[in-house]
């Protein structure tokens, strides 16, 4: 994940967000869940900042997005207390992990809207990784 | 924030909070979440040192009364696990963004009574942001 | 130490420092170690809401002044590291303890200025313990 | 400071990083500390990612550059341990607050070359402020 790549990812998620008018904490990290590039919109909340990096390590550590844990994590289901482990992940959606030649690569974490427009956000960045 | 507005706005949330009976810890926090004036009334328990100042750094990150987090981070709602992020939320009522002129400016944290109490002393002390 | 005693003390600090024209966090703590009042004064660095407030705590926990830790922690000294025990304590000057009847009954914290500011700061508000 | 402000002076860092041959990763915060930009640049090493971002933050909660701390937290300085406070600070150069009219209005935070270079890198983000 270079960092000319991951400002490319970072750029696409900012124009989906102003897209849809709603400002965002966008992150996005290498490989190794290291944070390459983050941008802050304006009037987006502070405590996305750390949930929109979390959420982005969290696909990394996960492999997966961290849309698809969100069933796995509920009481009585089968990973129950899962986002207390590995430092503390994040368990709704907005984080997606990156992939290239089916290897992971890096991840984008979006957050401050629904977790809809979070998804949503986060989708755009993602699509822009081979743009 | 100055501290003379938020030795005011902690002195209404006393004032109230000998009203009904209660005895509070009472946080106010500039735009930064940082504390700016803290008081603990004789008899107000202890742990509601770090509650009552969280819930105004909550209303700070959040941008919203942790009143409002409540639904949103019960088991299958869309925020579970929220209150883990960011350093460690509270999402149960007592905390209170303030706002001049559409601008987030500061809040307030009250806790050591009931929910509705923290919430009333807290509505009364954000009353005199520009008493 | 009531509410109402912790709020003189730290008056007494405040009268203290603009006395002396230096803006201060002050921070005062029961015997255990909890906060029950503190204030930052208009311009008082940020980093000092944690360093007041821990120079208070760390005055009860060693049921001493903060600045007579300061050789004691020195590279070489007999109790090099002290300050990573105990949650972290602080080793300069600005805390004191405070005692009635020979008795530990709290301690107040001071920072943002100098060592010798922030010690003359406290030693002022010490001094409204019992006025 | 708004997202636009934040990215260029993190436009203006790398381009100084460019000139003097050393990745850097740069750090663009709030005058709470908060995050609001931030890239890591080809080859810059991960461990200052932290480190560039606690010299920003650090910058606000002193108000101050981190190379004005360096003397003063050395073993038998004033401020010995200080580093070790508000929830860990850094105390060797290329933090640098930024002031507009007298007021703090955020920080910027540069980590991975030489401290010289390191504070060069800062200097030329933070003149990028109002250009």
């Amino acid at each position: 994940m270079s960092h000319e790549q991951a400002r490319r990812i970072l750029d696409a998620g900012i124009a989906k967000a102003e897209e849809i008018g709603q400002p965002m904490n966008i992150a996005v990290v290498d490989d190794g869940g290291h944070l390459v590039a983050f941008g802050r919109m304006d009037g987006a909340i502070r405590a996305s900042i750390d949930i929109s990096t979390r959420k982005a390590v969290t696909s990394v550590l996960m492999n997966a997005p961290t849309a698809a844990l969100t069933d796995l994590v509920q009481p009585g289901a089968e990973l129950y207390g899962l986002e207390h482990t590995a430092g503390g992940m994040v368990a709704f959606g907005g984080g997606i992990p990156l992939h290239r030649d089916g290897e992971l690569v890096g991840a984008v974490g979006v957050s401050a809207g629904s977790v809809a427009q979070d998804v949503a956000v986060a989708t755009a960045a993602a699509a822009a990784l081979d743009s």
